[in-house]
């Protein structure tokens, strides 16, 4: 057991896009768990965008990280020590644990994980928060049905390959926008949907040929210029489910500034009757996990369901590949991988 | 009987507001009824915004009126002569009669309506279309809950005056803005909403003093200033009933073209879990016709619902209040007088 507990903290609030001078690295002492308490080791910590709206002191649905606090993040490990009789050593955990190499937390707190129904990383996407929100939001806003054409942002990242896939496994023909050849390669060949579009290139050809018949859903997770280019292409009663808009999440002063730059005029919400609506998978989504992980366990023994994860090794790659993640040049669900 | 049917038609498509010049009225040959028809002396025509979309050449939800074809309205009127067993001379009816002085229609496309229920041009107001639409919004879309805060947009037109009081009925508090300090105290006296806002006047400011607590449901008749002054204040979980930008319906290339005004930034609809939902009547609204009037008639008998006409005489006069319509110089549901 090592003497310490390498963790990296919040050292000062973000202008615009974190730079590594924003996060700190420092080697706290390692913690000792008390009756009820579970010691764990972290093995992958899940990297997400939502967590550079907790940089910021802006209000928010959940609260900031304090400055010189652990930035946050839910994580995988196994108990090093249990003094709780619900864990032993080794077992698979997920909890709330941050960018750190161990936790202690109370046992109640702790969710278990059976490594045998899928490899452990998987709780942090394709089974975890990422791949509940995909199907959250397509449960209860985007409803794609047979023959609807579905287009996702971020197709290859860790809620659009899942939102991209379930809207396959419902029928609807899915077009896929990410960023570069590789990406889009995977997103039509790996898993299998209808087109993909590079937001690197001209948008309207592609989406011209990707989408002649217009889109029923589109799924976002970007804003700023690959909105702007599907929004005109709703069809009536069209869907557009709002899980994100990392292209903005960088602006120095929060996402609803006044700042921002502005969106769609609304005109076509009417004529078309669009339904424009967001969700956080926190208010509805773990109370329905077991149903999610039930159905998404039966796709991927079917084998309808693929997942890609970008591992990147070490707690000191964690602000840099985080960095990464907001320039999207991540490639698949982001993990730290702990050694 | 008259020997002509004097009608308005459609003279020319408007480059943005319409002017006289774009109508021409002409007297038409007296139509007469074949077996199974009915001829209606219209008594009252509806004059709403919608009308100002059918006069362009665009995509919209409904076909555009042609070029030299009457203008489309509903209209209540009077059996002239009748050529069915379901209708005799005298019997109120109403249909979508357009601008013009008598129909012919067949009996079974007129809805017979009872004048000892509720003055016959009501099936044109609060008992008709733009009663259903407020009714319909409100229970698909706005849902407004005891305590929570509602604003009305356009408040003492023919929808705004109807959503608030049902709001009010519904147990929100309310609060209307209007053009002008005489239709805030009708919203305010004679409506019985919370409060009035006026937007002549500073928007902010009175929207601070109105809404300290946030808005829940805002009813969007207008867009343009004032949605952007609304769409900050939303509350967690808010919901934006898209019923109409009447702001923008004289743009000369239609409200979805490439010159209309941005709107808002869509990150707060993510942050927010907001509902941003469009909507027309006649999707899903006459089916559920019956029961939207029996639980308006309770409310008139209640006392708990009244209800303010523009009443404008003659028919030459349409095209100007139409105009004005636009210009939100009507003060209430705007009808044609015809005597």
């Amino acid at each position: 057991m090592p003497e310490t507990n390498p963790r990296i903290l919040l050292a000062r609030r973000p202008q615009g896009a974190p730079v590594p001078e924003d996060f700190r690295l420092e080697e706290a002492p390692m913690p000792v768990p008390a009756d009820g308490q579970v010691l764990v080791r972290h093995r992958f910590l899940s990297l997400d965008p939502y967590q550079r709206g907790r940089m910021d002191d802006a209000r928010s649905y959940a609260k900031p990280v304090e400055l010189g606090g652990v930035m946050e993040c839910q994580a995988v490990g196994q108990v090093a020590a249990s003094r709780d009789a619900r864990f032993k050593e080794g077992d698979w955990v997920l909890g709330g644990f941050g960018w750190q190499t161990f936790s202690v937390r109370p046992a109640k707190a702790l969710i278990a994980i059976d490594p045998a129904e899928a490899p452990p990383s998987t709780a942090l996407g394709v089974l975890g928060m990422p791949g509940l929100t995909a199907w959250v939001g397509l449960a209860d806003i985007g409803q794609p049905k047979a023959g609807e054409m579905l287009v996702v942002s971020a197709a290859s990242g860790a809620v659009g390959q899942v939102a991209g896939q379930l809207g396959k496994i419902a029928g609807a023909r899915v077009v896929g926008i990410a960023g570069g050849a590789a990406k889009c390669a995977f997103v039509k060949d790996q898993l299998g949907f209808d087109a993909a579009v590079d937001h690197r290139a001209a948008l309207d050809p592609q989406l011209d040929a990707a989408c002649p018949d217009g889109v029923d859903v589109y799924w976002e997770n970007v804003g700023g210029a690959v909105q702007a280019a599907v929004f005109p292409r709703f069809n009536n009663f069209g869907r557009m489910v709002m899980c994100g808009m990392i292209a903005q999440y960088n602006t120095s002063t929060g996402a609803d500034a006044a700042g921002a730059p502005p969106g769609p005029n609304l005109g076509p919400v009417v004529r078309k009757r669009l339904r424009i609506q967001g969700f956080i998978v926190g208010d509805t989504g773990w109370s329905r996990y077991a149903a999610f992980r039930a159905e998404m366990l039966g796709h991927i023994t079917a084998g309808k369901l693929r997942w890609r994860e970008d591992v990147v090794h070490g707690l000191a790659q964690a602000p840099a590949a985080f960095i990464g993640l907001l320039e999207g040049r991540n490639f698949g669900k982001l993990v730290i991988a702990l050694d």
